[in-house]
């Protein structure tokens, strides 16, 4: 395969992109083919950054002339090695697309609350535009500063709005995107309605970079709320946090963030960070909400609260409560939750696992988690954080080696048992392609397979991520 | 093809869903094939009402086998032929689908606030179900004694809360659809967040039946909000109407509602339905708009608008608003809204033509329409109304024709001229299939056109709906 003509591949991209922008030297190619967790590793043959979306589309061409595989990736923060090649170099040598040189942002339409962002947008670029111009973007997450538009989409990132504003399908109105076979789709017309047809941009998000590769995206933005309230609460344990979380969205339109996490993580992330306790005591489970609203959220939160307690909720005890309405303050109950995915990487190579359970077994799936890790894998430091609000609990597993498996398959096990999802928001990647079947439907996954080669025949985008890879590039 | 073996094939059907429910007396048959503005018909070779999802999947079977297409129907509310048989006769005497008798509605799950529907479930069924628990379901629209969730799902329907909660794809978070050869696929588990693959259900969402019949849905229900207020506000015209509607979608997070009408409309309103007059004097263009939130929003819409006109928008005259807060008064107000359109239908039969247009657009579009509409159809009533905070007008003429296409053709053109979508929340139908290249790309249609072939190869759902018969049938 490319073998026998890498210098031919080369420079037939130079000739598209710029000799500049087509990286062979193996260190450098080696920045890119690693995920964040390092866990996620293979061979690239090179690396090339094309600048505009008509690049892009000349790029597949000329990858698909030469029968090589490619690779989308943006800001690498993702964590189930969907953006880096195969370990075992399944599908040969590919192509990684970097598509971080497509950074522009238009201005932003105020009268409509839209903005059109290139691929290579950064989370926290969109974020800052959106705010000088009186609005704000809808999905935030940890990773804003690396995180770009483009991946974004492609993973249908959540983050910790989704209970307020929904997660990155909800703030697409519209894509640019470049299929297999260099055709460029395009709809950046911003309008909100629009039924014309199969929803191809929703088709496309979270699709991987396995139907298409995103160029751009008109995306809405929201009403910026500048009247803010932080409460990291202690409580009894999952269920108590769950029912919290349920009074307050019943009670409150303001409700935009419910986070939990437990000791376990709040002592290694101290640790890491060198922080001090957040509350006088120790909790089984801390959750931290956050309300916004055009008005001081504060009162209606503590109303809110004290009406659950009365009407026999889990009540919040003297000693069980931090609340912060001012940015340094709210950033600091933050730091307690945000900090827990470098505090984990920080002890070795984790086994991430991002699941959602039904609102019913939640709880029991907490607990069952704990032993089912302690059994598959005694030494191991199992830490579990999450999106309380969406079912939505990441299972962070440090201690197995990375290509041991049996822990991944002992909690996928699990969440599939208790009828929940494989992936909640990090997608299915290399690191789940083998679970897909626990809770897809062979009609289901034949269905996606069908998609997946009327759009790419040819299997040239991001092979072996989440199906298995054609066997015909 | 249908001709040879009529007989053999309601004796097959039969056999899955009992002789009473396959109907082929012409009158009875009749009563399904033609649609709610009376503009769209044709012959159907019989009627089969199915009762489950399994009797749909066999249903589809024996249509496949016997090469008969199949027009899946709910409620009939469409405006677009979508769900009514070709005047053609194109793709030969099809069956007709009735989803009416899939009415099972699910107990409300309060914790997730959700439910599951099944296709026959009219909105106003699921609407009360919604709200008997303390929830509500997000879409409403005029139609809801009659239109029913499969055919909501089918056309992404929109209706009047679109710019608080989005249309129907928003509330959708699974689907149980049958494809084309009779395989089940079922994403009922209510899972939020689920990122494991091509997001199918969102996909079957607004394919007017091409892909897949849906049978039943997971939606996600609202919190119900019991404080209400209701303003009809009389106005210089559209541009300022769109105006206070960005202010108050900026001031205030309550907005549920902003429609518009004109004054030819409510004339026909108030004559057709026997009403006075709502305001002390005549306007150019009159917006309803509705707010809503767990206390009075009344005083917050007021302050809403008298900071509108300090900022030098658009001001209110004394004698120009009528605004309700108990429920009799905001009946009274949206009757002059929602009468509408059997007033229109009252006229004659008309050509109905939904269309989006951007924000910067649509005050331009509404005077150019009249221009237009003038010119190719000199003697016909033009009725316009819509949702102006998504840019959305419906464009109603009576007069010409139903066959004759020349109006349509004007409008459609004019809105493509003007950056606007043909369809926005009716669907593409038989009605406006030969127009969908005037804003869909030739790349964008051989996408669509390769997904409906890789799911339906023969050309059995709905053809001649969307995107042109495939010949194979």
């Amino acid at each position: 395969m490319l073998g026998a003509v890498p210098d031919r591949l080369a420079t037939a991209l130079a000739d598209v992109v710029g000799d500049g922008h087509v990286l062979s030297d193996a260190d450098v190619v080696a920045g890119y083919t690693v995920d964040w967790t390092r866990r996620w590793r293979g061979p690239a043959a090179l690396v090339v950054r094309p600048r505009s979306t008509a690049e892009v589309a000349e790029v597949l061409r000329v990858c698909r002339a030469h029968r090589v595989p490619v690779i989308p990736q943006g800001g690498n923060t993702g964590l189930v090695g969907g953006g880096v090649p195969s370990a075992s170099g399944l599908g040969g040598f590919p192509v990684l697309l970097s598509l971080t040189r497509l950074a522009d942002l238009d201005p932003v339409d105020k009268t409509a609350a839209q903005v059109t962002a290139s691929a290579g947008v950064t989370l926290a670029h969109l974020q800052d535009a959106a705010k000088s111009a009186g609005l704000a973007f809808a999905v935030d997450l940890a990773a804003r500063d690396s995180a770009t538009v483009g991946g974004m989409v492609a993973t249908n990132a959540g983050g910790i709005h989704v209970l307020r504003y929904g997660g990155m399908r909800e703030q697409v109105i519209g894509l640019e995107a470049v299929l297999a076979a260099g055709q460029v789709i395009s709809r950046l017309d911003g309008l909100i309605k629009d039924n014309t047809g199969y929803h191809l941009s929703g088709l496309l998000v979270g699709s991987e970079g396995t139907l298409g590769v995103v160029t751009r995206a008109r995306l809405r933005l929201v009403p910026r709320l500048g009247e803010r309230v932080t409460a990291l609460l202690g409580l009894a344990g999952t269920a108590e946090a769950q029912a919290v979380v349920a009074a307050l969205h019943r009670a409150l339109s303001t409700l935009e963030a419910a986070e939990i996490f437990y000791p376990e993580g709040l002592d290694l992330v101290m640790a890491h960070a060198g922080l001090g306790a957040p509350l006088g005591r120790r909790w089984n489970a801390y959750l931290l909400i956050e309300c916004a609203d055009h008005t001081d959220p504060t009162e209606a939160l503590a109303d809110a609260l004290a009406s659950l307690a009365a009407a026999g909720g889990p009540a919040v005890a003297s000693d069980g409560a931090a609340v912060a309405s001012d940015a340094a303050g709210r950033a600091a109950l933050w730091a307690y939750r945000e900090r827990h995915a470098e505090a984990v990487n920080a002890l070795g190579v984790p086994h991430k696992l991002d699941v959602t359970l039904p609102e019913a077994r939640l709880a029991e799936f907490e607990t069952s988690v704990r032993a089912v890790v302690a059994s598959v894998a005694p030494a191991a430091q199992l830490v579990l954080w999450g999106h309380v609000g969406d079912g939505n609990l990441h299972v962070n597993v440090v201690g197995p080696p990375p290509d041991d498996e049996r822990v991944d398959d002992a909690v996928l096990c699990l969440v599939a048992g208790l009828g929940g999802s494989i992936s909640a928001e990090h997608g299915v990647g290399r690191a789940k392609m083998r679970w897909l079947g626990l809770t897809r439907s062979p009609a289901e996954i034949g269905v996606m397979t069908a998609i997946k080669n009327a759009l790419d025949p040819d299997g040239l985008l991001n092979p072996g991520v989440l199906l298995p890879a054609a066997l015909s590039l």
